[in-house]
C-alpha cells in the first residue's frame, strides 16, 4: 500500500502535525509506504513529489507551515488536470490520497472520488474555523491565541492613554477569530462579517466605555462591513473572487471614522499573517495529530470520500461534502451572547 | 434577586473569568445584586463576604487565581456547618448560590440543594480535566500549554546531549495533562496513573529512541505508579487522603531507575504549581466566560442542582451529581492511540 | 522628606516597575513619604495627585502601562504652568520630584531644576531606545521581543507560500527596534529612518532571496523613507510636529511598490501599539527596578538635575541635559554590520 | 582560508546564532570555507567533521541547542589529544579554529594557542553568566526570562492559597539567574551560592510576607547552601568535580525545612533543563549573532588567543585568559540592593 499526501490552500499551524501523524502510524502500524506531493494539487497534476518517510517527519510537530508546500492550483481549472492526476498517481504507484486543506482543496478531493473513483480521504483545515461538519479545525486555536495576546497588550496602553485601539483580525467570511479573541481579550466592541455594523452604534459603545473606565478596544474581522458599505465607501471597497463586496483595510477605515465622529484619537493594529504562522498551540497539535492518526485509519478501512472531523472529544468520519456544502458562520445567538461585554 | 458566588479547591486559570461573566450578565441584563463569599465554603460557613459588582470584576479576565480566594473547607465536616450556611445566606439576603469548584466543592453544592433545598448552581473546575459530564474544564488547556512549552524547550537539550529528560506533570488520579502535553510536545514515553508502568518497558523505549535519533523525553504524571510499586518502593510511597498509594516524586525516582538500568544520564524537571498559575489561555477564557454567562442564566431560570458543562461547542446544563459520580479517567483506547509515538 | 513621582509621554513597559522600586526603597530604607502626580506634568500643573505608598505599588511590577497615567502636557507651553507647579508642590509639601519620561518630560525636568531650582531627578524612558547617555532604556527590550516573535511567525508562512512579507515596526526617528528585531528575527531586509532606502535595491534583495531559498521578510521602521520620498509620494507624506517629512503607512506603501515592481504578491503586518503594551520582559523589569532604586538614592543624596542611566551593567547618574541634547540614532557602521544578512 | 568551528560544554540558547553569524559573514564577505567539528573538542580530537556552509546554517537562528553537538571532552585529559588535534586540523586543512564554549572549552583554546600555536578565537558561552570579561553571555537572558515567567505564574497561586512556593533555578557557583529572575519576578526571598543562607532568616521573611499580604515566593539557586550546611545535611550534600560541597535538591530540602519550622505548607518547582532549552530571546539572538560576526573578524585580523566580549553595547576582543581566570560571581552590594524586596 502506498499513500500520497498533499496540503493545499493557505498555510495553517498544525499541517506538519497531521503529516507526521499520518506517516508515523501508517509506517509503524500498517507498514505503508508514502509519497509527498508538492504544493497542493499542483503536485499530483505535475507529478512533483518528495520522499515521505519517518526521518522526513522527524522534528516537524512544533513547526508551522507545511513541509510539502502549498498552492491554490485547481485541477478542474487546469487543462487535462484530472487526467494528469490519474497518470501521475499511477506512475507513483499511489493507492490512496490524503488531501489536507480547506473548502477548495477538499472540494477537489470529493469530486475526484465521486466522479473519477480516485480514493481520497480529507483532513479539514482552515484558520478561520468556517468549515462545517467539524467542531473545530486546527490552526484556529493558535490564531485566536495570537490575537488574544495582542489584545492583552493593548489593554495597558488603553489604561494609560485616552485612545481608541482598533485591532483588525482575520476572517473574510466568518467572524470566529474576532469573536473568540474579542471575548477572550476583553474587547469592548467586536465586529464580524456575518452582521453589518452601524458606525454610530460603534461610536456609542466607544463613548460609553470612555465614561465607564478607560479607553476602548475594538476588534474587527477583516471581512466586516458597515451598513450601507457599498454606497458609503466608493474607493475602499472591492469585490473578491466570490463576487462579494470587500472593504479593503476596514480597521484603518474604521479608526478614521471613529476619530471623525467622536473627536477621540484612534490607532490601528493589523495583525495579518502573524495569526497563521509560527508554532501551533498545544490544542492544535493534539487535534492535528489525531486527525492524522484517524485519516490513515480511514485509508486502511477503505473509507474513501470521507474526511475526519472533531465532535466533542471524538474524531469521527463524515462525507467530505458535508464540510464544503456551506460555510460555518457565527450563529446570531452566539454573537448576541457576547454583546453583554460591548460598550 | 441577590446571588452569592464562591470558588473552592485548588486554584485554576479561568476562575476570575467565570466570576466576571456571572456578574456582568447578572447586573447588566437581569439587574441582580451580588455578594462574594471568601475562600470557598469557608465564606458562607463563617459569613465572610466581599462586595461583588461591576467595578470589582473589571480587569480580572486575564488574571489567574481567584479574587474570592479559595479553601478546602467542607461544611459537612464542620460542626453546624450547614446551619451556619443557612443563617449566613439569610443574613446576606442571598437568593441563590453559584459554586465554582471541583468534585468536593460541587459535591457540597449538590447535597445542600438536595438535602436542604439551598438553591445552588455549579460551575465545574479542575485543572486535571477529570470531572465527568463535561468535555473539558477551564484551566486544563492552560496547564497543557505550559507543560507542552516546557517539553518543547527540552527537545533542544535532548538534541545536543545524550541525556534522558524526565518531566513530571500534574495528574494524581487522571493522566489527561500528561497525555495531551506528551502528545503535543512529541514526548517519547507518556506515563499515566490509569495504567501502571513497567520500568523495563520504559527503558526499552528509551534505548530504542537513542538508537533512532536523539535523546528521549519521558512525560510522567505525578500519580503514575510502576508495577509492583507497593513492594518495590518502601520509602517513596505514601497514602493520600483517599487511601490510594502515592509515589512521592515519581519523576526523580524514575530518572534514577533509568540511570541505574540503562547507564544513561537522566535529568528531571518538576513543573509543579506553574501549571496552574498565570494568565489563562484564550480557550480557557472563552470557556470560563461562557460558563459564567450560562450559570447566571440557570439562576434566572431557577434551574438549581445543575451545573453548566461543555458538550462539543455548546454549553449545556447537567445534574451536578453527573459530574461528581465518578472520576473521568483516560480511556485505554485513547492511551493506546498515543502509543504509536512511544520509543 | 516627601517625594513626588510622575510618568510622562507614551506608555512603556516598565514604568510601574520604576515606581515600585522608588517607593519600596524610599519607604523601607529612608522612611520617605510619597505622592503620585497624575498624567505626567498635568498632575503638578493642576495639582492632581493620588496616594502613593507600599500597598499602592503591590503587584504592579509585571504590569504594563502606568498606574499614574500619562499625558504630553508641557508646563512651559501652559499659561502660568511653572508657577502652578511651584504652588502645587508647596501645597503637597513635596521636597523633590522624580520625573519618569522621554525627551520632552525630561527636558521639562531639566529646565525646572536649572531655571527655577525645583529639585528634580529624571528616569529615562523611551520604547524607541533613542535617548542618549544610557546604553538602553526599559521598554525597548520588550518591544524588540514582540516584534521578533511576530517575525518568527511570518517565517513559516514565508516558507509555505511565495509572498513577500512586510512588517512595519515602531521607530519614527531611530531604527533601533527595526534593527534589533530584524537581526534577531532573521529578516532579509531592514529599513531604518537614519538611511533613506532605494526601492530598487529593496526589490533586488527580494529577488535574490527568492532565488536562494524562500520568500523574503522585510522589516521597516515606521519612520523609514524612500529616496526622493518627498517628490514621489505626494499624498502619502505628511510633516510631523518636528517639521520632518513623514510617510504615512510606509509598510503598506512599500508592499504595493514591491508588488508593482517585482510581480510578487506582498502582504503587510502593522504591529502598532502591541509593541509598547503588556508585561515587561525580565530584562526591562530588572532595568526599570534598578532605575527606581537608584533614582531614590539620587534624591537622598540631593543630587538633582541628574538622571539615572545604564552603562554596561552599572546604573550611573548623568546630567539630564546629556540625554536630551541629541537623539541617539543607529550608527552607520552598526547598520552596515547587519547588511551581511540582507538579500 | 578554511575555518573550523566547534561548540563545547552544556547547551545554551544562541549557539546556533553564533555559528550562523560566523558562516554568513565568513563566506559572503571574506570568501572563507568552513568545517564543523562535532561534539566540542571530541570533533578535532577524533577528526569527526560535518560540512558547514550557508545552506547548513539556514533556519537555525531561532533554534536552541547546537547543530554541531556538544560534549565535555578535554584534549588535555585525552591521551595524545593535542597531537590528534594538530593532525586532524592539518588533514582538514583548517587554518583557524573558533571555539564557542564556557570556562573549560575556552581554557583548552587558550592553552592550544599559547602552548602549541594553534590559531584559536573564542566565543564565551555560559547560561549562568559567570564568565569574567564580558558584561553578559548569550543564553542567560533566555534563562532569566523562562524563570521569571515561571515565577509570574506562581504569584496567582500564592494569591489564592496560603502556601510557600519555592522555585529552584540554575546556578551552581553563581547566583545571577536567581538574582535577576527573582528581582524581575517579584520574589520575596532570593538565595544565591555566593552567600550561605540562614534558614531562620528565610523563615522570618516568610512570616513577615504572610503578615503583609499573600504567600511568599522563594527563589533559590541550585548551588545555594545553608549556613552550617556541611554539618546539618549529612546525606543531602555531595562534592562536585571542583571539590565544592553541593546540596542535592536544595529546593526540596528548603521547602521541608520551612514547613517544619513555620507550620505552613510549602511546594517546590524545579525548573531544571527547561531554562537552557528552546528558542533564544531576541536579546540573546542579537548578542550571539554579533559575537559570531566579530569572531570571524578576529580570524580575518589574525587576532588569535582572543575572545569576543560584550562591553556596554560594543563587542570587543579580550585575551581568553581574562575570561577563564576567575568566576564572575554576584557582587555583595548588588545582592544587598535586591534585599529591599525581601520579606
Amino acid at each position: 500500500m502506498k499513500v500520497g499526501v498533499l496540503t493545499g490552500g493557505g498555510d495553517c499551524p498544525g499541517l506538519n502535525a497531521v503529516i507526521r501523524g499520518v506517516v508515523r502510524k501508517g509506517v509503524q502500524e500498517y507498514g505503508y509506504g508514502f509519497v509527498g506531493f508538492k504544493d497542493g494539487w499542483r503536485g499530483p497534476v505535475e507529478g512533483d513529489t518528495v520522499p515521505l518517510d519517518i526521518p522526513a517527519v522527524r522534528g516537524i510537530l512544533p513547526r508551522g507551515g507545511t513541509i510539502l508546500g502549498s498552492s491554490r492550483t485547481n485541477p478542474f481549472k487546469t487543462e487535462n488536470g484530472v487526467r494528469a492526476i490519474k497518470d501521475n498517481l499511477a506512475k507513483a504507484e499511489v493507492d490512496a490520497l490524503i488531501a489536507i486543506g480547506g473548502e477548495d482543496t477538499l472540494g477537489v478531493a470529493a469530486r475526484l472520488y465521486e466522479e473519477y473513483g480516485i480514493p481520497c480521504v480529507g483532513v479539514p483545515k482552515t484558520i478561520d474555523n468556517d468549515l462545517s461538519a467539524t467542531d473545530y479545525t486546527f490552526g484556529f486555536d493558535t490564531a485566536v491565541g495570537i490575537a488574544t495576546e495582542a489584545i492583552d497588550r493593548l489593554h495597558t496602553t488603553a489604561e494609560s492613554h485616552m485612545r481608541v485601539l482598533v485591532v483588525e483580525v482575520m476572517g473574510r467570511h466568518a467572524g470566529w477569530i474576532a469573536l473568540h479573541s474579542g471575548l477572550a481579550g476583553g474587547a469592548n466592541v467586536i465586529l464580524i462579517p456575518e452582521q453589518r455594523f452601524d458606525v454610530d452604534q460603534v461610536c456609542a459603545w466607544v463613548a460609553s466605555r470612555f465614561k465607564a473606565s478607560y479607553a476602548p478596544i475594538v476588534v474587527v474581522a477583516e471581512g466586516a462591513m458597515p451598513k450601507d458599505g457599498d454606497l458609503v465607501l466608493k474607493d475602499a471597497v472591492s469585490r473578491d473572487s466570490f463576487g462579494h463586496v470587500r472593504l479593503s483595510g476596514v480597521g484603518e477605515w474604521l479608526a478614521k471614522e471613529i476619530e471623525a465622529r467622536t473627536g477621540k484619537e484612534a490607532r490601528t493594529t493589523v495583525l495579518g499573517h502573524i495569526q497563521r504562522g509560527g508554532t501551533p498551540s498545544a490544542f492544535d497539535r493534539w487535534l492535528a495529530t489525531r486527525f492524522g492518526l484517524h485519516a490513515i485509519d480511514a485509508v486502511r478501512d477503505g473509507d474513501f470520500g470521507k474526511m475526519v472531523a472533531l465532535k466533542g472529544t471524538d474524531i469521527v468520519r463524515v462525507p467530505i461534502a458535508d464540510a464544503t456544502a456551506r460555510l460555518k458562520t457565527v450563529d446570531p445567538a452566539l454573537y448576541e451572547e457576547a454583546g453583554v461585554f460591548f460598550g
